[in-house]
């Protein structure tokens, strides 16, 4: 094939990324953290696998973001501020050259974008479909991570950004439909999500419970609920959708019901008590209260939804 | 497929792992790991593919064993006592919930055994090969890391274990050889390999440089030569080998040559000075001087290897 050994390519790709001293410049066999005193270690991992989170077809630089990205997302969603990630890649033997260095500068640029060096890893190959496992790594003063558990009856829910979006995208690539300029919005949502640090910052001490919509909107709200023991009432008139999605996929009920269950969003909900949600940026979609579960309220009462959210199987 | 959703497999077989309170029950986004004070955190990442790093017809419960034993290796290389791993899982839709259900047995297992909790993770399915990426958490005392760097003109070389015993494993495995008694102990450590936790922690201030041995011995010792800037010279005859290995491979330098480039050892390889090597239950194999590379002295002069070791890609 046409590409250097693992040896090559960690010191030519990847090790320009691992601006952070305990990296040791990707040359040991492990990395060294050093939490400042006073803070907790927030710990995440998300895999992609190739044509399950991603397409084929993606830009390999998006493909790289979006695997940062996605795990970025959940260290807002916990209030952590990034400080390194772990990279294990088992790529397959038809890759070219070419083809990784436009995944390596996809993790370059976001990597400085968000502040967030590469600290140490694995680089493997596989007879299979490209596979991107990435464990990040933030910072909370101790004892303050924004956890699921603590959504209390009388809190509201919030949400930020738009919903459906990445699904919309997915819609399009994977359709015969030709994408044009109005939709990239919806295409460049489902490859390069943005994890919403500074909201994750700001939500510190203000959220009672907070997780990222990765699943679908509905399935992660009902994690929460699960995990915060509470009833979670979704008022589906107030679900944020972009004009984009509007355009492709209408205003109907089903609409709404479609963006809440598409997953791949990568925004924040969070429940909390009342807030300047405008100043925050975020939406009211809903209320917590007592008892067990997650419902969508529509105009003519509750909206029955079949499936929750993304298939992990 | 018979086997439960993805948050059932999470609670059923995994979340039994997650003793440690900072995994949140595996239930969040996210786990906390708070250092103690004065320590540094050393963090390694392996991934291991089905068909590379091992085979199909392994039984699951050693697959899992040996995905977390290969990052604990790392973890006792640099001298550092366990604290949690993060696993991140492809899983190929064939697999079936009794399969499962042997790997968690695997992990459960080994996890008491090396007292090390699963902390957090990420379960996805995949189209292709079984894969399974581990990032591993140790502790040492701040500043005390072994590195691969260090290694100085003057020091030995040493070795725990026996070298090679993988790869005639592998062979038994992967030919038509029945493989008989004498030979399970060799499938044994290609299965299962033994992480060196304790030699790591008597070579805390001791070893100048170390890592333990997965690519091949030669491979590994020119990594620790590179990473130090220094020349390592072996003496064939001193490298271990187990009277099983000599029995399948016979005892001529050929077989040094195949033992020492085979890899899959996971034994710690090392340099120090004068130290009392029978009592650490390791041999002396070579010494350290100036120059670099790495060169392997037989009973006629150096013997020329043309493949050090496991060739990634």
């Amino acid at each position: 094939m046409n590409r250097p050994s693992e040896f090559h390519l960690i010191a030519e790709l990847f090790a320009p990324l691992a601006t952070a001293p305990g990296a040791l410049g990707l040359k040991d066999d492990a990395a060294l953290i050093t939490p400042p005193e006073g803070c907790d270690l927030v710990v995440t991992a998300d895999a992609l696998v190739e044509g399950v989170h991603f397409l084929s077809s993606d830009p390999p630089d998006t493909i790289a973001r979006k695997a940062l990205r996605v795990n970025l997302s959940d260290l807002a969603a916990k209030g952590a501020v990034p400080t390194g990630y772990f990279l294990a890649v088992s790529l397959p033997n038809h890759l070219e050259y070419g083809w990784l260095t436009e995944f390596a500068r996809g993790l370059a640029e976001d990597g400085k974008a968000f502040s967030i060096p590469l600290m140490g890893g694995d680089t493997t190959s596989t007879p299979g479909p490209l596979t991107i496992a990435i464990t990040a790594f933030g910072y909370v003063p101790r004892g303050t991570m924004t956890q699921r558990a603590g959504a209390k009856p009388g809190d509201s829910v919030y949400v930020s950004g738009t919903i459906g979006d990445a699904g919309g995208g997915l819609e399009l690539l994977t359709s015969e439909t030709q994408a044009g300029n109005a939709n990239a919005y919806l295409i460049g949502r489902y490859r390069v999500p943005t994890p919403r640090l500074a909201l994750g910052l700001a939500l510190r001490g203000v959220a009672t419970a907070s997780l990222d919509v990765s699943d679908g909107l509905i399935a992660d709200v009902g994690h929460l609920a699960d995990v915060s023991q509470v009833k979670i009432v979704l008022d589906a008139a107030q679900i944020p959708l972009s004009e984009s999605l509007k355009s492709l996929w209408g205003t109907s009920e089903g609409t709404i019901v479609r963006a809440a269950t598409a997953g791949d969003d990568y925004e924040i909900v969070f429940t909390a008590g009342d807030i300047d949600a405008e100043c925050l940026g975020v939406r009211r979609i809903g209320h917590v209260t007592n008892g067990s579960g997650v419902f969508l309220m529509g105009n003519d009462g509750e909206i029955t939804v079949s499936r929750t959210g993304f298939q992990h199987f």
